[in-house]
């Protein structure tokens, strides 16, 4: 055991508050001792103790002279919890492996108390990783605008739906189940009342063995013509149902969503839509700091264009269509030149039984419109 | 080393034929006695003599009384060659392992003829793999028809080319080598006159290091509008050009086709197009054993909806056009509904760089059109 294995102690000890930290990180962390592991913690829920809190009081009395590797640098300041810098100090750890620094201004200054109180403190442990666990937090701590997660499910031929509209099922239960997963993970959930009005989805969290925190579902609507029958606005549910409207909108429609329960946003719109960056700035001016897309074909080409979407979560079937009258990924005006594609980096490829799940971060994409 | 090792081996002998062999299948062989492989051998040109008389051969007389593995059933009738059942009990081979019995009549028997000859035989082992190997021969003994491989390259949502028609590049270097090694593997490539007008392509076999056998090149072009001085009437190949036409197609411009070196077929057409039963009877009938079909949208969806494809080969770039404009995969009406999508099996999934290679069987088309 190395430092980097006991890092990915912490890193799969971090994975498991997926979902429930947020606006916080996942943070795990290990004690170790003489190569022997005496504490182990993680991040639970936002609002409730860091991971070295529990890591240190696992080890109990066994902490002094032990090392503690942490997936981000300990807190040095008092938000609900009092800093982590301090328990560690008070513990007697005499070694600190970091995998990264804390992105957050407020919180940082960690690594700098740590030595000064005479602590041994390495960083970068499997900084990659870590980054990549918290990407969300890392974007939102530094543009306070949510991390955007595009999520698609289509033939091989790119078809969300056919002709007549119908897409139950492209995708089988396996890979419907992780789509769950996705929206407990996420903080919100948007899509364009095109599909609102087209398949009444209740974009909520269904999964059968956890208890899935549903994401704050966000419609963008210009002219609020969502019914006010809507499942959106029938939810047994954690989160709340927001509605993106032109600055113009008639306000009995502004008045009538509101009065089911809904809140509505104003976001000024030029010709190809609403103002996207507006947009992301407002949704995460409330706490969300990661976003998930599910569609239609017109948000997601917007999205995509505009080089406002950071991840791209393509779920393939094993099957086509075999025309081109279906329902496209993605819809708009595309570029003329191949060249001026947009690029996808870091290609993954998860299989859910006979589906495909293609992963990739969007690259290069400046923002082709307005 | 077990039955299913020394097959293995065999089944990487046949392997180095690939591309060299048609219309014949594939052959490996191996004879092995106490244990140890004392012959090598594979089918490594059509007309050349069979894997089993080279392994043999190569193990010269300690081959009596030693097993041979053969990835196919010995042949048993005198074609270019003598029969491989003679070859085998002459050489006093004890015992005969083989993976598959042969599809085709003529040359069937051998398991049969060798018993009679007092010769131990197992039958079956590493049998999938085998027929996999084979596939194309197999289909082509048993139906006179070629196997047909439909293979595009797209962007992950499902355009081959943007509106302008610019498809350079899709895929990079590594996907596209591998393009021509299955051309080098094909008997034929097929494509629409509108590939052939737009992209005005070679479609020979362009291999660094190999030297490649080009495909027969079959242009459907009901009307013969490919301009007389088309890349694919002007190569420097081992093989021919075919033009498909109507049968009312003018005289002249099939003669003037002709007259640069192309043969005409006339094949019946409907509402839909060409009757692709009749022409892949016809294709069949020149000995092409396997048929790549290239493109463009509406020849791929053709081939798929008249559920007359065996095998689809999708290279996935890592980008997307992010619009509805470009140049879909697939042209033509699709279904209503879902269910009714064409379904894929046995997906495989391959990296090339940064491309993905999406391969898959076509199950459950039973032809949607006519």
């Amino acid at each position: 055991m190395n430092d980097r294995d006991y890092m990915e102690m912490a890193l799969s000890l971090a994975e498991r508050g997926r979902g429930f930290t947020s606006p916080n990180p996942m943070v795990g962390a290990v004690v170790v001792k003489a190569g022997e592991v005496i504490g182990r913690g993680w991040h639970q829920r936002a609002g409730g103790p860091h991971a070295e809190v529990y890591a240190i009081d696992d080890a109990g009395s066994a902490a002094r002279g032990a090392d503690i590797y942490v997936t981000l640098e300990p807190c040095n300041h008092t938000g609900r919890t009092p800093p982590c810098t301090e328990k560690i100090i008070n513990a007697g750890i005499c070694r600190v492996v970091m995998a990264m620094r804390d992105p957050n201004p407020v919180a940082a200054g960690g690594l700098e108390r740590l030595e000064a109180a005479g602590i041994a403190v390495v960083s970068g442990v499997c900084e990659e990783k870590a980054r990549t666990l918290n990407e969300s937090f890392v974007k939102y701590t530094q543009t306070k605008k949510p991390f955007v997660i595009v999520k698609c499910a289509s033939t091989l031929d790119g078809r969300i739906a056919t002709r007549t509209g119908d897409s139950k099922w492209i995708t089988g239960p396996s890979a419907r189940r992780y789509v769950h997963e996705i929206r407990h993970y996420a903080d919100g959930i948007l899509v364009g009342a095109g599909t609102v009005m087209a398949d009444d989805p209740s974009l909520t969290t269904r999964l059968p063995d956890i208890d899935g925190q549903d994401p704050v579902r966000i419609i963008l609507d210009p002219a609020l013509e969502t019914p006010a029958d809507a499942k959106v606005l029938r939810q047994e549910s954690d989160s709340g149902t927001i509605f993106i409207a032109a600055p113009d909108v008639d306000v009995d429609r502004k008045k009538l969503l509101e009065s089911r329960g809904a809140k509505v946003l104003f976001i000024p719109m030029s010709a190809s839509g609403f103002d996207l960056d507006t947009l992301l700035e407002a949704i995460g001016g409330l706490g969300i700091t990661s976003l998930l897309v599910e569609g239609g074909s017109q948000v997601i080409g917007r999205f995509l264009r505009a080089g406002v979407a950071d991840k791209l979560m393509l779920f393939f079937a094993p099957k086509l269509l075999g025309g081109d009258d279906g329902i496209p990924v993605t819809a708009g005006a595309g570029p003329e030149q191949m060249a001026d594609a947009i690029r996808l980096d870091h290609l993954q490829v998860r299989r859910f039984d006979d589906d495909l799940l293609v992963e990739g971060y969007v690259t290069g994409s400046a923002g082709q419109e307005d």
